[in-house]
């Protein structure tokens, strides 16, 4: 590698090492973290925004905490690359985020200091009161439990949740809010509002600051007026004041706000927070991309930049085989405004992420009609919900395992109800290098098994603008999803006139004998590469994109089990309970019989990668189906069933 | 029916004949109301003391606002039947959550008046939300959108994530806080502690009601004092006091806390907040029970009490079929008691539901080492994750319709981890009277997709003690679950030796021919009605239990479909890819062929209704598995395959 760590970093390879530094060499180890991360993002890639944003605290914590005895639990974990850097991790760093390289979040199976894992946002405080109460219950009085949370993280109903029960459970627990006002896209809702007023105005402090200034001087009006001091001072003592901060109404004791890239200032802080008991908020301000002053600036673009020029800021096109298409993402982005600006119903909404699904598009050209209601899925669902029983159209858009989230209330606000809201799955299948946690594998089948549910995925950009304008054409008695994945598309030609697609209804991509290929999704792509080579050697299978999981296109179906004794499904999803999952019990249902080798996501975890190595990996990519395909040929000449 | 409304109530039809009373008549009208639901609960059964608590709310509601122009949304629903008596449905009252009668819970498509369908938690903020931001689009700037809320609802994350919007939303919301201290346990958690700060010490209002009279009393001191007092109060309304509230800290103006009975009041102070637009939250507080002595004394048991004499309050035991066994909750309670004296690694954890599931057993005997965390599903699910990661072997029960809150959580923060959570899922199947919301149809669907993740299910109580003593042996490199019914199983004896089971074993419940019946948990008991039946007419299917939907028992199955052509597969769950398309799973890719008949729910909602009444209507009681049997057998004739 090109890139060295700086003096100082360069013999920290555990924090152990970190721990005989002087306090006031960790300035410099702060420069030189912040410059190796600087480094090796702008070659290799990754996150890079949230990472400068904690150097100090970062460095701070594994100087005073006793990790991994103590615990770290760092909430999404996309900031955690300094931690990582100082948890003998520096060496392979420059291996972050690619295939069997390391994950570009902690990870237990990792490093004993990764505590918990992570990727999603907001479970740190649940993880960390966990390993308090544990410790607890074990007697282990002096071990110390450290969330660290973004106020966007904040917002998700989770992090609430846990600090009800934190504020009354028995455990040693201290929360750090990172607050620098972001999520990806910047923060919303009342309680940044909130936040941002504590930071601004310090009035919280002030205020009190101020009052007793002010009653000091009531003082020396006289004797009459210090028996009135007296009172104020008991009346306010015994006032909700002294819980007049949001987190001290949770029983959270409150510290702060204080400067996150002070070091020696936080080392101090930290220090003094060991010996407090219970549980205990630490309110940090920083500044997310502190260091790198386009960053700094522009925090949303810099989250996960790409490779970059360090020097110039300079980020590069991919270098990745040219794309053919858009990314389904702007297809999304610019559909939606399209056909809102004729179906006035039409609504936007996502949960904080505005610029990973695009819909910043529409924020900004109808900015009244496009929602972020911050990191907070079941709510975005039922919100949405809420939005549809008023007669209103919104497309709820929701990464596929975000979605996880708000699984209840897809069933229980909307499928029950039977209300018109559509759902976009973006980040459907692998979804490349932000790995396990990310890949949105199951929603076919979590999906699928809901009651008046449709289950869409388009094969193309085309197809997908398509399946929107279907969606909004009427109410179709039910929710509408439709998943697609990151990355790009494969039609240049993309922004075409809109075509209602006949719900259930799948399409022939080309006829063929011997084998029926039915794919779902994008995938689809596959099949199509996978046929090229495959005709050229004398096989033709036939090629059927289903469109529909659910419903299924029976006609279609039973065309196809009338025809064919081999068939090959294909999804970018989960095998058990998935699309081909459904085939099956389409085919027994209907008493046909045939080979049905099924290709998808088996049932393991998938790690991170390119999105095309994982589709290898998990043997569905254009060779793995060529391969299928010709061993179900094979299988049919060994029966002597081709001429 | 034998009860009568009284003599005003009766002249209420729908909310307009309300208003037609004076406002000095609606002390009267509560009253009535209270006494007809006394009357209608106590020999129809269903919820009671939730109603009774907002008695003179839901009069107070209808009587100020217009509905149903005006919305109101009732969170969980359990307390509306006030509402559901006072718009249109007094005289169909009684057949509240009986089979084919009205539903126990608000329903869209009852009444026009039940603007949004609930039954789970936590919800009515953020549909609220929704409808209040459609009534801003449209111009609507008198409409009225009211969530009514409990404390015990406001625990859950989703409250808290429609609040941070709700706080920012240009929207015309009110948020009612139905506190009374009480989810069906007594609520617990930080914001609970709040609460009761403020409704008890009433310092909030308190405060600012004596800093005025201080400020007043230094004024008398003079011009110097009067110029000291101006800074006072120029300090507190700078600063953050007037966010000293937990909710106005989230943008919302708070009122209260007010006597929630006290109808006149109530009217006056709902009248008021109509002209006051954005988003406000009133603090009601209430008695769960009210005006019936015993349910205020023993609100938990009072909750949901069943059949009982109004007069002595002698509640009746069940009229139903004499049980043969305990229930299964109470199997789970003594259960993991037995095993947690054995095994002090053992935890139990439950989101607000101690009576529900049982837990309550252990809360009392082993305090330290049980917890309830508040209704917050997902927090429960990642606090237990974080105990599992510090060797602890936590038992999280959670009923099978609210775990799909928690669906994230068990995938990203336990199965992606491997970490051996113990997730108990009660009320596994369809739940009853409860209805549509509260069915376990799906999670045997979308727990199979989960790698790392073992699904079971017992057949009786002590399959249930064996899978319970089998899942806490070891760790079982991830997380184990056990699903299992409402209601009473089918062993006076149950309290067995412990047995550990090998993990992906099923068992042969009875050998037998031409038919084989594989079935999952405790509907295999009414496949051996439906045998007894079938033995005793000439026909005899094998029927086994698979215990194990993951890992499936292979070695059992390669027997079965080596053996048998003609398979029934029988759960208490949703077909779409349920246990049975495991099944399927399974035969096509080991290439056997047989015809498999599945019973399961169909792909529908399935409304309310006793459990047998509903395995009737999905056809998977006994007698729908005779007739799938026989026609089996038939269709085996008719082949000329049966000698």
């Amino acid at each position: 590698m090109e890139e060295k760590a700086g003096k100082l970093l360069s013999q920290i390879n555990l924090p152990s090492d970190l721990k005989q530094f002087k306090e006031e060499d960790l300035v410099e180890v702060c420069k030189e973290l912040r410059q190796y991360i600087i480094d090796m993002v702008s070659v290799n890639g990754g996150h890079f925004a949230s990472s400068l944003g904690v150097v100090e605290l970062t460095v701070a914590l594994h100087y005073v905490m006793n990790t991994p005895y103590d615990r770290l639990v760092w909430d999404v974990g996309h900031q955690a690359y300094g931690h990582k850097i100082l948890t003998g991790r520096r060496d392979v760093f420059h291996t972050n985020r690619i295939y069997k390289g390391i994950s570009g979040f902690p990870k237990r199976s990792e490093s004993e200091y990764d505590t918990f894992g992570v990727g999603h946002s907001s479970t740190s405080i649940s993880a960390a009161l966990g390993m308090a109460v544990a410790s607890h219950l074990k007697g282990e009085t002096n071990r110390q439990h450290v969330a660290i949370i973004g106020d966007g993280s904040m917002t998700a109903g989770m992090a609430f949740e846990a600090l009800n029960h934190g504020g009354i459970a028995k455990s040693n627990l201290l929360v750090i809010l990172n607050d620098n006002c972001m999520s990806i896209d910047p923060n919303v809702g009342a309680l940044k509002d909130y936040l941002t007023n504590i930071t601004t105005s310090k009035t919280y402090n002030k205020f009190r600051d101020d009052v007793s200034a002010v009653l000091s001087k009531i003082s020396e009006l006289g004797p009459n007026a210090h028996q009135i001091v007296k009172t104020i001072e008991k009346t306010i003592k015994g006032s909700l004041l002294n819980k007049s901060n949001f987190f001290e109404a949770l029983n959270f004791r409150y510290f702060g706000p204080i400067d996150g890239h002070d070091i020696n200032h936080l080392t101090k802080v930290l220090k003094d927070l060991r010996d407090i008991p219970g549980p205990k908020l630490l309110h940090c301000v920083t500044v997310k991309g502190k260091g790198y002053t386009l960053a700094e600036k522009d925090q949303t673009k810099w989250h996960s930049p790409g490779l970059f020029n360090k020097i110039t800021g300079e980020i590069k096109k991919s270098s990745q085989s040219i794309p053919q298409g858009p990314k389904y993402q702007d297809v999304f982005g610019n559909t939606i405004v399209e056909l809102a600006e004729k179906n006035e119903k039409i609504l936007g909404i996502t949960p904080a992420m505005p610029s990973g699904c695009s819909l910043n598009i529409m924020m900004k050209a109808m900015p009244d009609r496009a929602f972020d209601v911050g990191i907070a899925e079941q709510h975005a669902v039922t919100f949405s919900a809420g939005l549809a029983a008023e007669g209103y159209v919104p497309f709820c858009n929701i990464y596929s395992s975000f979605m996880q989230r708000a699984y209840d209330q897809v069933i229980h606000d909307v499928a029950l109800q039977k209300l018109p809201v559509i759902f976009c799955l973006d980040r459907a299948g692998v979804a490349g290098a932000d790995g396990a946690t990310h890949h949105g594998a199951y929603d076919l089948a979590y999906f699928r098994c809901i009651p008046n549910m449709i289950v869409s995925a388009p094969m193309n950009e085309e197809e997908l603008r398509n399946l929107m304008y279907t969606a909004q054409l009427k109410d179709h008695g039910g929710p509408f999803s439709i998943r697609y994945p990151r990355g790009n598309g494969v039609m240049p030609d993309w922004k075409r006139p809109f075509k209602e697609i006949e719900i259930g209804k799948g399409r022939t991509v080309s006829e063929g004998e011997d084998v029926a290929i039915l794919s779902i999704g994008t995938i689809g792509n596959e099949v199509s590469k996978a046929l090229t080579v495959l005709n050229e050697e004398g096989y033709h299978p036939a090629h059927y994109d289903l469109r529909f999981v659910k419903p299924l296109d029976e006609a279609l179906l039973h065309q196809v089990f009338s025809k064919f004794k081999n068939v090959i499904t294909v999804e970018d999803g989960c095998l058990q309970g998935g699309a081909g999952s459904a085939v099956l019990e389409f085919m027994i249902d209907n008493n046909y019989q045939a080979a049905i080798k099924r290709l998808g996501i088996p049932d393991a975890i998938i790690e991170h990668g390119e999105q095309a190595e994982l589709w290898a990996e998990c043997g569905y990519d254009a060779k793995a189906i060529e391969m299928a395909v010709k061993e179900m040929s094979v299988a049919k000449i060994t029966k002597g069933l081709v001429g």
